[in-house]
């Protein structure tokens, strides 16, 4: 036998094994007061109310603390804008000019923070030579122990602005601070959230009220669900220009720094229609791991790859450990451009 | 508006943006194939499709396989015989001549291996004297490095049998290899399946064929769902006499050796008409966290305990640094017996 | 044989199998140049490095970027002024005239979010009652789908103030963005640090630098240590008065919304002079669970725990699912003086 | 000042910060005891011993149950004769004809369970034109379920061994219990020990006493470090023809079956001498994701892939929903040949 209803199921109500039939009704009600309808499957252990509707709506109700009630299912995802169902094709972000997404593949590279004209120009004049397209160097740092270096601030990010310049690239730098989000629109051309902060909702918002693009890292405790949520904030404020970044999640495994969630890229490719590019550098911690962890990232079809590269990382004031050197990233630019050709991909 | 089917909703099924009419008919009719019934939800974006009827019929079948399906989102539990569903009233199972669960607490202790008469006399007659209802101590260790001490095997049984009749407590003992099992279960009162093999369904189908009751781990990676899983598999071979034992899982956190899940004594209470104890040794590997873990046992409302007490923990050839002495069980049991007042369980 | 060195030897330089001597000397010299003392010992397949001196020195360098180094493992942990060896006996912290740790246990309880004059003076009147001796209340809110509501802001926190004065309490409330740190002190008796923003180091900062006390809340992914990083912060800034909260962690199981490390509380107890609460609602994230869970807090040895009260949780704008009725706490709050009597603390 | 020591320094004991020197005295006298040296390292919180000797021996010692230990730390890795600093050069090992490692990679493919001659022969057929070099075709099942297909048991043995004869392809299949370790060596050319078994060192030690070349999947829950002491544990027993597996741990993210760790290729390529394959299908647990997680298999370094071909999904009794059509193993194949050309293997 088959029944049928009309509408967006969009969560799943479980009744408990003892719920009676006036809570059941006192659910259904309240479906009707926000102007949704119910299926109710009468079972011999659980009734279950199917809600249709608006899923906006019926999800921010506390189902689960009404009487009678087990847990909540939700069917469809709590994002909307940046999913495929919204939007069919491939979104294209432009950072200066050059495009990432849609078949564009671009290649990131540079020192972790700026520490140095010097440092800066000579890791920007390699990797521009070596075919990157768009600089990274960070001018504010987020550091887990506050006896860390915290970056040069506004002057970190006039010398990129200068590296820009002179070598054409544009380049991407992290914010840490909604106070910040103006002054780091001045000058970069993409500006970054770090896994620490994907769910500092204050800063996410400031950034969907700007207009430069937005490259997003994942939380590295965030699921893939939780981070297209942190996109959506971003998005509808009224800024759609916003590229993701794998960059690795905690898990029990201790013999790489995080474990990058490669999964990720196809995943996000059927959820989303943004770009996603992929971090080899903070995945997996360790310099080593940089070339292979690049490869994949290539083959996953992700729309990029950003990279730390220092000309000597040992005197490296932040993530040493696991920046490449300039040589090192001249030979894995090879490699990437032989993977990308088989992956039809342009960079 | 409200619509109603009959029948047990067991499994959602959520059908691609992209699923045409086709796609949802040949669901339909594999689900009256197997003898279920369909109720289909029509949405703007998505075709949902609940199936009623035998949850272990329905569950079988491989709906992510389908054309047009995208996913499929179980209902009702895989499990069957130990839900409270199936049985409302709390489960007492014997251990020799000790009831467990149904408010009678049991607190078990003991070495954790066997290694020596002397060793395994004096800690029993520890036990014993301070409270302990239920003697541990094995004969048979898994063991991560190949190098370890693997226990005293059959012999370790009879030193555990003489304790047994010396000190007049029953005594639990971990079988490893199915072939042991008639061995074992010839000399224990009860017999553990230890973390690692909590999902050997192999060892859980032996475990049901036979008559002594089972003490089941939790894997250290296994969801609370799987575990119950595993006791359903012992409780569908004949073997109805279950008791399971929290005793930590694996998360990032590095400064316990797993970390104790303590929510699951709780939430298996609703689930589940099983006892349920709880192995502070084990989850914290550390022998100051035994003491807080136990008296947190208590609280939980676990039907019991079980630690690790070493005449000489410094000697021992297994897990020495969790090990607490004699003098401190003692004295744990006086805080025990005290919270266990509290709580209105009868040690 | 036994050699010896003078110094902490805070951090174990291992080296590659193939590293050389002249990469061991290049360890051994940047070692000297920044003051501290190296210990080499050469086996058959590493040499490993032990480097004695001041500990915030030595782990600031890359040495993972060093030739021939294959990993560096600190032996002394990273925090310094929250430490135990840096303070022997407990803190106690005072929130407004309720002082909190070494011996005094706080009951902390209201409404997640301030919605109402009617909603929150209902919830602390019953709490007040109840005996809770801090209320809560958020005016700010961080949520994960920008669809839900975000709080009533400086209303909410008008409101708290209000209730102070009618019943007594002192007040904690959460801050999301740095810039409303000193519009939330000047109501708040104690400010909240939430779980997303344990690692928001800019926000840490700020609090640092104001003097009301802090609650911070461990982050859902942040390993102890990181978390007592993240003190360390708000400490060295020049406010001492904050106090962890341990609120679950994220891992595999799905039974519950987070898995509440309980061991952290005596973990943290060993490793800072700090008090510690537990957050039982936000842990298990469903009200059956915060019985047990409260429960299990006091028998833990923690100084306190906060839970969520709303006179109607069907129409609570925010986590309805985990919080309990007014009279649920009053029942809950005779469990927990029996079982705080038990434990030797004062509420 | 540099000091110096001579030995493998295996073990670095931290002593607590109120440890006095006859706790010291004792740690270092129990290390001559067993033919060790010490290196007492002395600071103003702690004293640190560095352990310095045979490593088996060291490390056998519950050094943290000793008065004044606060923890220890290993230097040197538990297992030997599985690491590079054992055997330098790659392994090679031979499954039928078959090399695996060292530059030669091989596509492994077919149905996840053998259900009948007719669909294993169209399997079988198709993997072996399309390019495949080894079969997959499992007789034993473990299953979470108790109410699932749990395999044909010697017929399906059978079926694969006709099937090998037909198409000129070596198979792998499954053993899940010891005592039918001789039964599948006496069919197979290269016998899988499955996720749930890894840690099942009974069915190990069992394998490491025959001569058939071992696939040793990774526990969805086990670290690298313990996943290498499992092939430890057969390599020790006399195999050394051990190929390593890859195929996803658990992780707290849903939206895959597991999270592909696919950073464990370089990794182990890194400690250890075995070869190492992916398995995409079983790792990702949706069709849709076998083909990216395949290619990002080549990309990664691996020496091969195995993945679940089935004629029919839809009807497949066990792991449908990860199943691909023979077509789509085609046209995956010519994907392969492109990146694996480019990657420098061979198939």
């Amino acid at each position: 036998m088959t029944s049928k209803s009309r509408g967006d199921e969009s969560l799943i109500i479980v009744m408990n094994s003892d719920a009676d039939a006036a809570d059941v009704a006192h659910v259904v009600e309240r479906l009707h007061d926000i102007g949704a309808e119910a299926h109710i499957s009468e079972g011999r252990y659980r009734t279950v109310i199917g809600a249709l509707g608006d899923r906006e709506v019926i999800q921010q109700l506390p189902w689960e603390a009404f009487p009678g009630v087990e847990r909540a299912v939700p069917v469809l995802k709590p994002f909307k804008f940046v999913s495929r169902d919204f939007q069919q094709e491939d979104s294209i972000v432009a950072v200066g000019n050059v495009p990432v997404g849609g078949g564009h593949f671009v290649p990131i590279a540079g020192p972790c923070a700026v520490e140095s004209r010097e440092q800066l120009f000579a890791a920007a004049e390699a990797v521009a030579k070596a075919g990157a397209t768009i600089l990274r160097g960070d001018a504010f740092k987020p550091r887990t122990s506050p006896y860390s270096f915290q970056g040069l601030e506004e002057k970190g990010l006039e010398l990129l602005a200068e590296a820009r310049d002179e070598f054409g690239l544009p380049f991407v730098a992290e914010v840490v601070d909604p106070r910040d989000v103006d002054l780091v629109a001045s000058y970069a051309d993409l500006i970054r959230v770090g896994t620490r902060n994907m769910a500092n909702f204050t800063l996410l918002s400031e950034l969907g009220r700007q207009n430069k693009p937005v490259l997003l890292k994942r939380g590295f405790t965030a699921t893939i669900e939780e981070w297209l949520n942190a996109a959506e904030y971003i998005y509808k404020e009224g800024n759609h220009d916003i590229i993701m970044c794998e960059r690795g999640i905690r898990t029990f495994e201790t013999a790489t720094r995080n474990t990058l969630d490669i999964s990720a890229v196809p995943v996000i490719k059927g959820l989303s229609h943004l770009p996603i590019i992929v971090d080899p550098s903070h995945s997996g911690g360790r310099k080593e791991l940089v070339a292979p962890l690049t490869r994949i990232a290539v083959a996953s079809g992700a729309d990029g790859f950003m990279v730390d590269v220092h000309p000597a990382p040992e005197t490296a004031l932040v993530d040493g450990a696991q920046a490449i050197l300039p040589s090192e990233f001249t030979e894995l630019m090879g490699e990437v451009r032989a993977l990308a050709g088989v992956m039809g991909v342009e960079l």
